[in-house]
């Protein structure tokens, strides 16, 4: 960033149902182009943005975490948030805090970690839940609990992700787990808890489609855990809707660690890289370049 | 009914964003109107419908009851949800189950109990949380917990109601309380409970304005009290928006009275029938012909 700019972290929600996504695509609706055109009527200049999780069509935010270099004398970012929502005039997408982001922060690079959450709404539709995917079928809640337990920790998650030339598909999911949520409304609803460093392309989707392959009895826990020792996607594991999808937090480290985090992350590894599970599991993080889901 | 058809128990959820409110209007979009053209394509005959709550435009509902009367034969029951969802093509409009209703039953008339909840989301605004009104300003819950419980009980809410000629505006509150509820996104979400026999026209979405202008020191709680003397809808009292009321539940008696429990609404009360509290405390319900929020 040159040192005539002021970096600046932007907080954003929105519900993705009518948005091609988050990445900005020449004649679509999608979050980055609604925001950096605001951001460009507030700056008077081209406004790129950066992410931490580039969502893919559908999918929803309530903690989606961007950045971007204003020119010095940006004033009153207190009123930032205000004047960014006005100017988008969606009820779908909202600005929720806007601050001086700390030295040496990038919000795709010194992310240390994503948070998730999939919904799937049983027994019926709920037209206020559109967050949760409706699911029909009969799903047993402990299978798939066991098959989110037996999936967490550092793999090479190559068949729960979209093939990217030279990605990394080594992730440590740090946490996986299911639980029936409080509802006042009809239909219960099922809601997975995912965090891990980051994910590859359609990972968490992927992650909770081998849960529900299972869950409904068309995979065998054994196969399901034997899908981390494949190197390429796997037609096993059914691809869950997007809408069910919902990025809940990034997490960064101290202001201290902000920059040496982005250079590590930016050193990404390589598939050449992987390297025995034993190495990884002494403390070392697994690294990987962003987040697209 | 005559005796030839078969009376339907229809239950409905719906987004009410989109809508211009329950009841049928010409060239507008309507729950009455996807769901009796709907049905008319099931039955091959018009098929008008009976609701519990009437709902303005924009208010939601979970738990709404209609009836129709089909005519006699009709198969699949079961099936029906899925044949009207399949035919309505909305997702913001969901039948939840039909079934045969019992005998005596209509589903405005014989209702004893509607409950509704309102959700104002505080802080920020979260676009996940459509049934959420977003409220900027500060406010006390405790004031506002105080002011719900003096309004609880049986009383003539005329203050809170759109007068509306030669009904009552007597109603059993028969609770009425708020809470933060959980959340696992920005911002908090406070939620009222309110539960009634039956409610005036646009009553919950004042209840919930006296609670918001006690909370935010806009109206005495003493204020707030004697609104319940007036005998005319009170300026003193905001409208709060129509995306933070959710119809929950309608409540029926025992099958054995549901004939009863219509016909002792259907004789309905007028403001001329207006007695001395104390009467009503001793037991005797309140009645009322519908519902409309």
């Amino acid at each position: 960033m040159a040192a005539s700019r002021t970096r600046i972290r932007i907080d954003v929600a929105y519900d993705g149902t009518e948005f091609t996504g988050w990445a900005k695509q020449p004649g679509l609706r999608t979050c980055q182009g609604l925001l950096e055109s605001a951001l460009e009527t507030v700056v008077r200049e081209p406004a790129p943005v950066t992410v931490a999780g580039r969502t893919d069509a559908g999918v929803h935010a309530l903690g989606q975490v961007a950045h971007f270099d204003a020119p010095e004398g940006i004033a009153d970012i207190d009123r930032l948030p205000h004047r960014l929502n006005s100017l988008m005039r969606a009820s779908d997408i909202a600005v929720l805090r806007a601050s001086v982001a700390p030295e040496g922060f990038d919000a795709r690079f010194s992310a240390t970690s994503r948070r998730y959450r999939y919904r799937l709404q049983l027994d019926t539709r709920n037209p206020l839940a559109k967050d949760a995917a409706h699911w029909r079928r009969e799903l047993a809640l402990h299978a798939m609990q066991d098959t989110a337990e037996l999936l967490t920790g550092l793999h090479d998650f190559a068949a729960f992700c979209k093939p990217r030339e030279g990605a990394t598909t080594i992730r440590e999911l740090r946490e996986f787990s299911w639980r029936f949520i409080q509802t006042d409304g009809p239909g219960r609803i099922l809601e997975a808890h995912v965090l891990a460093d980051a994910f590859c392309h359609s990972m968490v989707r992927s992650l909770v489609g081998a849960c529900v392959a299972v869950g409904e009895g068309r995979l065998g826990l054994a196969a399901a855990e034997s899908l981390l020792q494949e190197r390429r996607r796997s037609s096993a594991i059914p691809l869950m809707p997007a809408n069910g999808l919902t990025l809940m937090e990034v997490g960064y480290p101290d202001d201290a660690d902000l920059a040496a985090q982005a250079e590590r992350t930016k050193a990404r590894r390589t598939p050449d890289d992987v390297e025995p599970r034993s190495r990884y599991h002494a403390e070392q993080p697994s690294q990987s370049t962003g987040d697209q889901q």
